[in-house]
């Protein structure tokens, strides 16, 4: 194996805060970026502030920037908007997740920049993007979450509003942001020039919305939420056992047929009601009961056992902790260390995107402390 | 503006099927790729046959695979085989999400088509990884959401369990693998070489948990659901407003100010039990009827309309229809029209990486009948 990781000589002086732009660039670190964190002076990074904490440090601030450098600088300071320009002229990526406005008033909006470094790729990530009507104004996660119709179709029917529990508002927008860095870094090789990627909270939102879209376009009905089950694969949800919830997924004919031998109710292969996805869909109502009765003889345990052996897609539902004991997630080396040099080895959430190029480690460098770098990027950009 | 998409020049042969390989290939071609996608004889991709359908054509499929061409390859065959194998000397990219083996069976495994195009970047999506010991185990968006830890902490305390709304766990799958196209690809500009990456559904809900993993560690406590509740900020939340729900987001102190002078009860500003975050975190049960309270007495679009004035962060909680009115999702060109020559005009979801190297269209070309460029995609790559 080589190991070269696929962004390795990329600098990227990162004026991100919180969770959206950190998370961005937290994944091109993971592929070999070198990323500077550019913090205020005092207090830094907001999320610094966020709990929960180890010791006195931010648990949440250290699995957002594993890996990273700090540099303190006050950009309304002369001298720290010169030692900035300086660093601009230098690296190649500048990511930020200000609200719109706010780097032009600094005198750093990207027409600027550009002047200073023509290969400079700058990507802003925010609430509801650079331009139309709402761009000004603030956004968090959840702000987000709703407007964007993700919180209309999750949850029970008739139920209360239910928050997805990741902030997928802030965690989406910071995923197309990477791709937007990477592509542009893969046209610069091409035409030399940087460019400014500009991508939205809100945007991200509606494009995950694969098929609540097309399903409001067919019906002209505003898709509602179902609970745990599946809009148009039947069944396809979570069913409670004697014991406990498991889900079972028969996502087409074939496996309907190998459930139902697998359970022993043969008769309904072929039941004029249920012989199809589309007739189980359709006879939903019908068809809960005569699951539910089904799955509640035996325990969540045993459905996985004796379902996965029936070649039928099954699983539990993990809690947190599950995942730490999952051989797959350890394979995989999805749950990494960082080695703080204060609170020792802390777990978090590894790098999924596993390529050829570089193994992957199994520990990460700890997250920067407040201007932990400042001396060092100096002496090295700016001599 | 120059009019150059990023991936412009970059062919993209596409084995992938349904949502998670397909719509990385979407945003793949909204970025400038030519994506030529090989289906099976007869069928197709299993998703042509996914309601919901506009006179008879899936609308589904169509929002997925807008733009793409479909080339028809029985790869079983030895004449397909030779053209696929001659496809695949030509291409830059080769995508696929079978179940891992699959493609080795076949006798095109990474390391054999590596032999045919060292350049050749092949990107995996898969349910559980092309490692580990559950490697070959099939998965569905559901199974992924459950064992990968989100469902967990989606729903309401005690109740039932909770589907994220979309289809995350593929989504966020094919988010990953479309960084890891664009990384090797700018890599590939170094070295002259090709990769294999390797994406699971699996890690990939493993890699949003931010804050769930933390919370976590630090507390030994696996997370629960809390309904449309923010973990550590309050109060953030979905309240009930005299008519419906509105989503209000204080993430900090001077918001938390502003807002009790908003409603006029400054008392509770430096209430002893609500004064800070932290406080008002840990006495979440004796705000939340406060909360309740006061915002009990106005409609959800008085408070949107007043607390926005104030700089509050507030908002309602949109349907799917309410996407289409949106001025700021229309100035983002987030709704876009895919021009399809049997059904006309039907709207899809945009691509939400603005960049400044090429306009953004309003509209899309068609997703491909089946086997629809079979034949110019042959001459023009085998003569």
């Amino acid at each position: 194996m080589t190991n070269n990781k696929p962004l390795k000589d990329v600098i990227v002086l990162d004026l991100t805060r919180v969770l959206a732009g950190p998370y961005c660039t937290m994944i091109l670190a993971d592929l070999g970026a070198e990323v500077i964190k550019v913090e205020r002076p005092g207090v830094g990074d907001d999320s610094r502030a966020f709990g929960p904490f180890i010791n006195g440090k931010s648990a949440y601030f250290i699995s957002l920037n594993r890996g990273k450098k700090s540099i303190v600088l006050n950009l309304k300071d002369e001298k720290d908007r010169e030692i900035f320009k300086q660093l601009v002229k230098k690296v190649d990526v500048l990511t930020e997740n200000f609200r719109p406005g706010t780097m032009e008033k600094l005198g750093f909006g990207y027409e600027e920049l550009k002047k200073i470094n023509p290969r400079l790729i700058y990507a802003a990530t925010s609430g509801f993007g650079h331009t139309g009507p709402k761009s000004k104004k603030a956004a968090y996660d959840m702000i987000v979450q709703a407007a964007g119709g993700i919180m209309s179709i999750t949850g029970h029917p008739g139920g209360p509003p239910t928050r997805v529990g990741a902030s997928i508002g802030d965690i989406i927008a910071g995923l197309f942001t990477a791709i937007g860095v990477c592509a542009a870094l893969y046209q610069r090789e091409k035409t030399g020039k940087g460019q400014k990627i500009d991508v939205a909270m809100l945007d991200s939102q509606v494009a995950i919305l694969e098929n609540a879209i097309a399903r409001y376009i067919v019906t002209g009905e505003p898709p509602k939420p179902l609970g745990a089950r599946h809009p148009s694969i039947t069944p396809f949800e979570a069913f409670k056992a004697a014991d406990d919830w498991v889900i079972i997924a028969i996502g087409n004919d074939a496996l309907w047929a190998k459930f139902c031998k697998a359970v022993g109710r043969e008769d309904l292969i072929d039941h004029p009601e249920f012989a199809t996805n589309a007739k189980r869909t359709e006879n939903y109502d019908k068809l809960k009961p005569i699951m539910d009765e089904i799955i509640s003889k035996k325990t969540a345990a045993e459905w996985i056992e004796e379902l996965d052996k029936a070649g039928i897609p099954v699983g539990p539902i993990n809690t947190i902790d599950k995942l730490f004991e999952d051989p797959q997630i350890k394979a995989r080396n999805m749950l990494v260390d960082v080695n703080d040099p204060e609170i020792g080895k802390m777990k978090v959430a590894g790098n999924p995107i596993k390529m050829s190029s570089f193994e992957d480690e199994k520990d990460r460098q700890p997250a920067p402390n407040l201007g932990e770098h400042t001396e060092e990027i100096l002496k090295r950009f700016l001599g």
